[in-house]
């Protein structure tokens, strides 16, 4: 281990690990922090390239972090990070460089800003726009106590798209003190951005800031412009004019997204978020032989639509900026032309618009990852279901085996969706049955639909079922067998066969159950189930609390069925190990054959 | 029954009943319009002073309504109302006169818009903010058929402070088509208007639309500005100057809230929304004796933290455009001085705003209506759950006895604020408990609390009980009995009180359960009732699914004990009848006890 290490002899300033506070940065000169910037970045590069992560954000905001905290005086003063994908050089200059520096360390801080890590960061951030608003409640903690320390908000420009950035905007431009916001313009989102409010940013870059028609003026907010985000001069002269600001003052910094890094200047979209790579090239590297030809369920969803899209011209994909993340590559974008639209950061809009797509007689499609369905539960509720208009949604993650940042969690997606009235959330065992719920969601015109995309490698199911899902609610028993019913929802289907092997190996010969439907119970089948059945046990990929087995418990509230439900408990899970906390909640064939047998012989 | 007379003989041009739909107005010329917004106002003011309703938002809107259903083509133009709580004068010109004219046909039509009414109307709405993103919607699906019909939604200045109003602007400005979006400006929301885009707003009010600071310019559209919004020569040119246009366009009218009605233009606020009323003086005409002597809970509420911030400097009272429906009157508001925050309607900025209070040392406190809260899920799960912010919420009208429009039913509260990890949801079952979870929630710092308000008349409670509330999820038994254990959570412990009074003149004394905490399982005080209890009853004040009684049936999952919970079914219920619902629900005291009766006998 060598902490202690120049990362660029010939400009070395100073030995990276003495950085234990901004405190140590505030006495250098101009040259020095250049040189500074340098070092950290090539010190990012390594890392990335070797642990993957955020990396044009990261790259695109050294020199502006370097300068607030070279300008301003944190903690005191508190910088709240949008997202805070940006913040590894945040990081880095608040006593956790060791964890950039130290290969073996680089797991000890998360990809974002996390208050149990240091006094500098105050807030767990993963969902965007939250920063201006989060950061509106510090001013007003600060006014109501008297004190005078800056309060910072650093958000991208593809983040001011959520609606959320526009309310904490509306209400911080009311406040009658201390308010800065830094908008970090980097003219992309992780994909291109969308909205007409990017058109003006473009009109303000072009003019260097002076154009009349401006949208923070617009919402009463004084207004900054820095032509050049990378550099250091630039930077350190805007915040050093508007430290101590009596007013909200908006500060519109032009960076340049994966700066000094070729290839992730010239890929930006693939470079905003990614794997290991080669330093040289830019290549990814990939552990395995040759994944990445193998197809996930983006790649399998994407070609439906695409094939849906040259027969129904009414067919519409919708994506909330996370294009990559549901399978439309820019091959596929092109490909889909007018029927392919992207909202920019703003699933509240892409919920409601769809439903109006639906009304005007189209067949709206929504791809988008499960921890944010969440920031559209009242128009999924209002606009859809209540209206009943026949959306469609493939929630990607929504899975165990999904992302494990604690922000980032895609469990929650069974509770969230099945207490809305009217929707059908289906769950399918594989990528087959994926494909044929798609398709049969894509044709119907009764139900908003929502289908559970399975997280993890893709499973290739080998056995036939039922591809019309008409009968809303009807389970589909794949085994018949006695005294103890297996109902494996989704993913955990394959669990429940694991599970009836051990257990046809003990002599035992339990019914299984692939139950499809979510959002509904099988009445009569769970009855049928009373004559010769005296344990269901259910398999869910997903939270327990307000899921699909205590549903299931609570039908047979009043038999004399017993019932025992597997999932995730009700917790916050931060970047778990699949295999310690599956064996926690005891998601283990081995383990749940345990609990069946003890139950059986009660 | 006199549906065939004029309502002001002196202007009267056309028998009102003969309007069928905005065909029959399309031949007037102006002094005839003019003259039949006078009768429709007189007969708006006829049927509010009888029913109640909207009064302010329907008063503004008459000359705006006529002129648009005069220049364009509904239903082939299609109108999406915001809210569409100022829909009325539409629901006349649009063959519902009759629910006008008519007091017997009074209820044949909703407060909103309602597509089973009229082909006219194109959404089921009824929360803010929503209708450019709906909108956004029909104008996608016209042009993938191709069509050239109108889009036009019509969104008051209050609405505009919603996140989603700003991601359906945004998006819509990127059409390269027909999109019409019609700023009805009063400058008030229900109550005042707070946020920094409403001085934008008044600049453009004072400038006759021509300051080059344009907040809709500076998202992309078009503009045009009418002067006075009640005055149909001017609407008639802006809407036909703008018919058939090829691009996004804002038409900004600045109308009056309550025009042609002194009272309520003189009091805009109370007027906005409010019961029957004398004509001639504008008083309220209540039903009762002197419940307007009568504290709800929304007036305790306030009194309690008007108390508190006398000795608590860091207490922040924040709501998201519902002074009133929380207690505070423009009284309170004035005495909670810099205390009280009104963010506009803009939940997420309420909720995130809050946790940053929270982190900088403050007492944050959000009263909200049940309905409105799930607009900002993401915020209570990301912003507040995750970073353990003592945010303390009251949810207001979270009851089956709340608002009964299926668009505000508060029923939805349990799964929502249950299925966050680390939320403590309680549940009052009397005006003193809720005090007293009020205060403790307000001096502890460990935890978000939630608090379910209960609904109807405030519930003055006699008996003692624990005040503090930190053992958290320990519930109070009042009764030990035998047999059954009646759990009656909130509102609906009386309930319980009363099934168990029943009981006991029939011989069973069971034991009743106040459970206080909705959000978890007392393990040890469940599994101690399994020693002399066969069965558990449940009652909750909201939907069952992922509600409170099923936590407790799948708790008993694998256990000898049955249980029977009772609350609302999963379905979308519209202006019910309690009673009749209630009964369907099995919410009757006689009725759980047929059922505790069978159950004990099987």
């Amino acid at each position: 281990m060598n902490t202690h290490r120049s990362v660029n002899s010939a400009t070395f300033v100073m030995n990276l690990n003495s950085i234990r506070s901004p405190h140590d940065i505030k006495g250098l000169d101009l040259p020095q922090l250049r040189s500074l910037a340098n070092d950290l970045r090539q010190l990012l590069l390594e890392k990335l390239s070797r642990h993957g992560g955020h990396i044009g954000p990261n790259l695109g905001m050294v020199e502006a972090t370097l300068a607030l905290h070279y300008v301003f005086d944190s903690p005191t003063d508190k910088i709240v990070f949008d997202v805070s994908h940006q913040s590894y050089v945040h990081k880095m200059l608040t006593g956790r460089m060791a964890a950039f520096l130290d290969p073996k360390q680089y797991d000890l801080v998360s990809g974002y800003t996390n208050p149990q890590e240091s006094p500098h960061d105050f807030f767990t951030i993963g969902h965007t726009s939250t920063s201006i608003s989060l950061a509106t409640g510090l001013a007003v903690a600060r006014d109501m106590r008297a004190d005078h320390e800056n309060i910072i908000a650093v958000i991208g420009d593809g983040a001011l798209s959520g609606g959320l950035a526009f309310e904490g905007l509306d209400y911080a431009a009311t406040l009658k003190t201390n308010f800065i916001v830094v908008v970090n313009d980097n003219d992309m989102s992780i994909a291109e951005n969308h909205g007409g409010l990017y058109d003006n940013l473009r009109l303000l870059r072009q003019t260097n800031g002076t154009a009349p028609t401006n949208y923070f003026k617009a919402l009463g907010f004084d207004y900054r412009f820095v032509a050049d985000g990378n550099d250091l001069e630039q930077l350190i002269a805007a915040f050093s004019a508007v430290k101590d600001i009596n007013h909200p003052v908006v500060v519109h910094i032009a960076t340049e997204k994966g700066h000094g890094y070729l290839p992730a200047v010239e890929n930006k979209e693939a470079f905003h978020y990614g794997p290991p790579f080669e330093l040289l090239t830019g290549k990814p590297i990939i552990g395995e032989p040759s994944p990445a030809e193998e197809k996930d369920y983006g790649d399998v969803t994407t070609d439906i639509l695409l094939g849906e899209m040259a027969v129904n011209p009414g067919l519409v994909a919708i994506t909330a900026a996370t294009p990559g993340a549901i399978g439309f590559t820019p091959e596929k974008r092109r490909q889909a032309g007018h029927h392919y639209i992207d909202v920019g950061i703003a699933e509240q809009e892409a919920v409601s618009l769809a439903s109006g797509i639906a009304k005007g007689g189209g067949t709206p499609w929504i791809g988008i990852v499960s921890s944010f369905m969440q920031r559209a539960y009242d128009q999924l509720s209002q606009d859809v279901a209540i209206n009943s208009t026949p959306v469609v949604l493939s929630i990607f993650h929504a899975s165990f085996y999904g992302m494990t940042d604690v922000t980032h969690l895609g469990w929650f997606d069974i509770p969230l969706i099945t207490s809305i009235p009217g929707f059908v959330y289906l769950a399918p065992t594989c990528r087959l049955e994926y494909e044929s719920m798609l398709l049969w969601a894509l044709h119907q015109r009764e139900y908003p639909v929502a289908i559970k995309v399975p997280g993890g490698k893709m499973v290739d199911g080998e056995q036939t079922y039922p591809t019309d899902y008409s009968d809303i609610n009807t389970y589909n028993v794949t085994q018949n067998g006695s005294d103890v019913a297996i109902i494996g929802a989704g993913t955990f289907y394959g669990l429940a066969l694991k599970v009836a092997h051990i257990l046809e190996e003990k002599g035992i010969m339990p019914t299984i159950i692939n139950p499809r439907f979510l959002s509904g119970v099988d009445a009569p089948l769970l009855q049928s189930l009373e004559a010769n059945h005296r344990l269901v046990v259910t398999l869910e990929d997903g939270v327990l609390q307000g899921g699909f087995g205590q549903r299931i418990a609570a039908f047979y509230g009043t038999s004399l069925m017993e019932v025992r439900s597997y999932g995730m408990d009700q917790e916050w899970a931060d970047r778990y190990d699949y295999q310690l906390l599956g064996d926690l909640y005891r998601l283990n064939p081995k383990l749940i054959v345990e609990d069946i047998l003890t139950l059986l012989c009660k």
